[in-house]
């Protein structure tokens, strides 16, 4: 945990909803001295893992999704919201507070033996995380990595996904 | 326009809706032959600008807008669907074939006279762009460049924003 970063992050109030502290990690990319700082503290907990593939959960998971990709020499696959990816894909649903979600990956993004890294900004319940690495598994990718920028650990993320191997920069070990 | 990138896109038939052929650039992202080269080509057009923020568009957006924010040392800005951005934002609403759509930015995010990059995956009728050109003006930025993957030419969105110059590095110059 590297809290050199967390002065970078903005806690907003009341996001999305009210009792809800949302950590906002667009002031750390609007500044590229902490963007670097981030991406490079990424990039060395993944640099030696041989990655095939860097999964990037919509649509935050985007951003360091796609650097680590590209510096790891790696593909770049998004895992997305229903009815946004054109080809074939595979879905996987997922148990939130009040109903359900579901996300999806292109049956053709991941190929059998892939070593994975799966990336998103936030790990909160674990849910998304969880349901992405069911996806990767389907296809049989192996997730070497899970990474996230903020870790939100007073809702046990990583229960959720604990046979992965997981890496976050800056944890908030309660709500506010 | 170059033509040795299109081989790396996707066409699919009927998506989102029939009679539309969808240009799938997740192709090129899974490749990271394919998307280094697609990356070189949007950074050549855009390394002596002197870029102080580069804005990127939900969601695709922000895939090769966060790689040339990195690599032009400058900061990296999301735009975004209303409610998503957690501080205080500006909306702007555009027309769409049936109805209206809206796009937000912090305020926070953009400096008076920051030379500003936007970027998005595809230009198709120019409204999602024209939208964020007017966000960005709105707060005293100068769009120097807008640059995207691919061009709809048929759909005449270089209209939209003909005061900006503008780099496509795949044309469609027909629905087909």
């Amino acid at each position: 945990m590297n809290d050199d970063l967390k002065k970078y992050i903005r806690n907003v109030k009341d996001f999305p909803k009210p009792g809800i502290m949302f950590r906002d990690i667009t002031t750390i990319l609007k500044d590229p001295v902490a963007m670097q700082l981030t991406f490079e503290k990424l990039f060395e907990a993944a640099k030696e893992l041989k990655i095939d593939k860097v999964v990037g959960i919509e649509s935050r998971g985007f951003i360091f999704g796609a650097l680590l990709a590209q510096k790891l020499n790696a593909g770049f696959v998004p895992v997305r919201k229903p009815g946004k990816l054109p080809g074939e894909t595979l879905t996987e649903t997922y148990e939130l507070e009040y109903g359900k979600d579901s996300i999806q990956i292109h049956t053709d993004a991941i190929s059998p033996g892939d070593k994975v890294l799966l990336h998103d900004d936030l790990l909160g319940t674990g849910g998304t995380a969880r349901a992405a690495i069911n996806l990767i598994n389907k296809l049989g990718g192996k997730v070497v990595q899970a990474s996230f920028i903020v870790e939100l650990s007073f809702l046990n993320g990583r229960e959720k996904i604990k046979e992965t191997p997981i890496v976050c920069l800056v944890d908030y070990p309660t709500e506010d």
